[in-house]
């Protein structure tokens, strides 16, 4: 359990430093950068927890969670040029983030006993309702409507996750179905795939 | 009681058609499709349950909803041209949408014992604040923002459904109601009637 | 007690009406000036209440607060062109209304039990994210993503309140907290003064 908290911590941390990477185009202040970093992190689980009726939210109940974001905003505003440079690393870490947060919505929701497919929708949602919310606010379109194989690759893996859960042991369940996640998104980015898109032939 | 959760799975079918008929002119890939016609059918309804504090919301606890919402995902993307010729015919099933909806809204609000004014408030949010979302999502102007009447029609049903609700059985109330709000869509379009304007006059 | 709750119904009346204000350039109905009025007023109490698990919310339990958003619509529709040479009073409105919710923010959050550091995050969410919701549903970048100091203010006055908490009396607290905040926006619009832009020097 320690180890999943520390992780679910680190990502919480990743995802403050996508947030602030996410305004890098225009000039904003040390307050929308904040925001936005805090938005990433927890709009996601935020939205699962609200949707579930499930209260405290956990970065109102563990300030950590709020310490792990001002970090995370602090080391991006630090290391600004660095931390831009070093761009396709954080693609790594984006990776590890989602992969855990959709296993940690999945449990979370099986936990407060929802039905296996609205706590798969949940994962995704853990995953990738943060960066919606951050492009919405920001004026951009979310990537998730864009061609790029993204929330596919979370629902893949909390797929996987609710089929293996009655037959291998959580830590064995978690590290698959996160690594399936990870590998979806290694091979997507590597190959360059795409969802076919819905263009209208007319 | 079973005709009325019949024609909410119905409506709910019909808002998620028309949730992924609102990406059709650029390149979208199938989850943003599933997402967009998913926060169209709920979004209404869980906001007024979200801000009433009335839990569980629909969908989580009744997997038919979700069934429904893919069901309209399905039918969007496989025949996706020829929905989109039927595009006249969809504003008929939009308009059984949002009167359905709003009296929905209405009913429940006053069974969790809001004011009357309240629950016409809500009945509206059911109605349109999908659209709302999904317009927000995909960088669009909500449709409530524009001249049309949509809205209107919508709270004009609520507070007819109101005044009548001591007078007449639910059912008629309810298809009077509904009735109403059909009827001014009607008139609406084919009369092509706008609100007035608020255009500074400097 | 009295004259808080007078004075949080004034602010919500003028926040209503600078959230009909932020539509003026476009052709709009008046539903869609009544939403956006509406939103603006209640979109930061309420999403405070929702994070924190706090109902009902106090709009839809006390009716005085829909009548106060209805009163600051109807003001704005009859006196439009009049209330846009306001505007730079209505600067001072939004001043004392951004002051005031900031400061009910606080102490709701700290009588709800969540430590300071959330109640000050919470302070600061009551007074900005009314006009962040109806920034993002018109297609506006909001302005904490804009350079003028507009959520440090609120997130200065909050801070002073939480240190004084046990030193001054209530009252006292109040008034040197929002006197705090409406000095920082006077001495900043005066000034002209910006928060320095994270700009990427590449």
């Amino acid at each position: 359990m320690t180890i999943q908290y520390l992780a679910e911590l680190a990502g919480t941390y990743f995802f403050a430093i996508s947030g602030v990477l996410a305004i890098d185009d225009k000039d904003r202040n040390w307050f929308g950068a904040t925001f936005t970093g805090f938005v990433t992190a927890i709009g996601g689980g935020s939205l699962r927890d609200i949707l579930l009726g499930s209260h405290p939210l956990i970065w109102i109940d563990d300030i950590y969670f709020l310490y792990a974001i001002l970090l995370g905003v602090v080391t991006s505003l630090v290391f600004f040029n660095w931390v831009l440079k070093l761009r396709k690393t954080m693609i790594l870490f984006d990776m590890a983030g989602i992969a855990l947060f959709t296993i940690v919505g999945v449990e979370k929701s099986l936990s407060l006993g929802v039905r296996p497919e609205i706590a798969a929708l949940m994962g995704v949602f853990t995953a990738v309702m943060g960066g919606v919310i951050r492009d919405t606010l920001t004026n951009k379109t979310p990537i998730i409507f864009s061609k790029e194989v993204y929330a596919t690759a979370c629902l893949a893996g909390a797929i996987l996750y609710l089929i293996l859960e009655s037959s291998v042991s959580r830590v064995e369940n978690f590290l698959l179905s996160a690594g399936l996640i990870v590998l979806i998104r290694i091979l997507v980015i590597r190959f360059n795939i795409e969802l076919p898109s819905l263009k209208a032939k007319q």
